[in-house]
């Protein structure tokens, strides 16, 4: 169900994030810091306007720590998600505090087509970036709930490429769709909602893809 | 001379050591931290015993905080490095703190043939990792001295994937050998000595290189 093996990238057909996602990937710096490390990621992988980062001047980069100015800190603290991480829409409340637009899709409102088709869609759209929001035992995987980007699919194995964000523990792998798609659709315990994904949009952009 | 096209990625033959440095490639959280950073990136590349790191427990992994322990502190702090960066024996000597051995290789000891066979070999070996000095001005790049990890060599093309860890300024590029050789030669104002490189093997794997 799992492969680490990476001569699928060669064949996959779907990997335009990749070597963008590949570029900016950071690992969680706390164990809770998951959606943190993917947001930082897919943000500096879209070009966004990012925070001052005096320590690189003139050079500007999302971090696991500038990713909190007020716009977010009224509203989430880096102490709250050191506590207990976020859910998918905590997740989605940070990352819209930027020039962004954020959609959330709830796994649980898609059957296993769906899910694989909003997925692949944004894959194929070199201005949207994709973070899932899965339960880590479906993959027997140590865990549970964590987010990480995608930035590939296989359309012959029907595998996507999960870039683990847990980087000191586990490398990038291709996950089934219809394994993904169980990983996805388990409740989170502290929303009592469905996991799922989040597709981002730089606001710019957003406007094509809704007349579209 | 330069080209940060990917499609080269899919041809080129030596490749093997891309996937670890990708899962693990870190940015340079300073401006002077290039050589720390290209070290926790091939550090953590090889799976040498990391310190531990106790936001992540009971994971480990190098930071480019955790890379000075007692046994870097003694002869290089991070203040050093934060107000002038490294020379290339300066960053050897951090690096062999740790359970690897390092060899140096300055550049004008080494002909344009002889230094492709010294990055060439290293970046065949699985176990070996290619952290390289060079001057940016050469690659037509704004900044001068500068380290970061090798990942691939394309023999067609002659050309060095080089995985800049100045993330946020450059994605990965394919340099052309010749142009490489030319950027590794210069003097190091410093040092007064040669750019270079490091070759870097587990203190374990390295009695069978030897050997050979």
């Amino acid at each position: 169900m799992l492969s680490t093996a990476i001569p699928l990238f060669e064949s996959a057909d779907v990997k335009g994030h990749f070597w963008t996602i590949c570029r900016y990937c950071v690992s969680e710096k706390l164990l809770t810091y998951c959606g943190v490390a993917s947001s930082v990621t897919v943000l500096n992988s879209l070009g966004i306007e990012a925070p001052d980062e005096p320590q690189i001047y003139p050079y500007k980069m999302f971090t696991q720590e500038n990713i909190f100015p007020d716009a977010v800190l009224h509203h989430r603290r880096p102490l709250d998600v050191e506590k207990g991480g976020n859910t998918l829409e905590q997740l989605a409340s940070i990352v819209s505090s930027f020039d962004v637009q954020v959609d959330t899709h709830f796994a649980d409102a898609l059957d296993e087509g769906g899910c694989r088709d909003v997925l692949v869609a944004a894959l194929q759209s070199s201005d949207q970036r994709v973070i899932i929001d899965f339960n880590r035992k479906i993959l027997h995987q140590t865990g549970s709930g964590h987010f990480s980007p995608l930035a590939a699919y296989h359309s012959g194995e029907d595998r996507f490429l999960l870039m683990d964000v847990g980087r000191y523990k586990l490398p990038p792998c291709w996950v089934k769709a219809q394994v993904l798609y169980n990983a996805l659709t388990g409740v989170d315990l502290t929303s009592q909602k469905s996991r799922g994904c989040l597709i981002i949009t730089p606001r710019e952009a957003s406007t094509s893809h809704s007349q579209s």
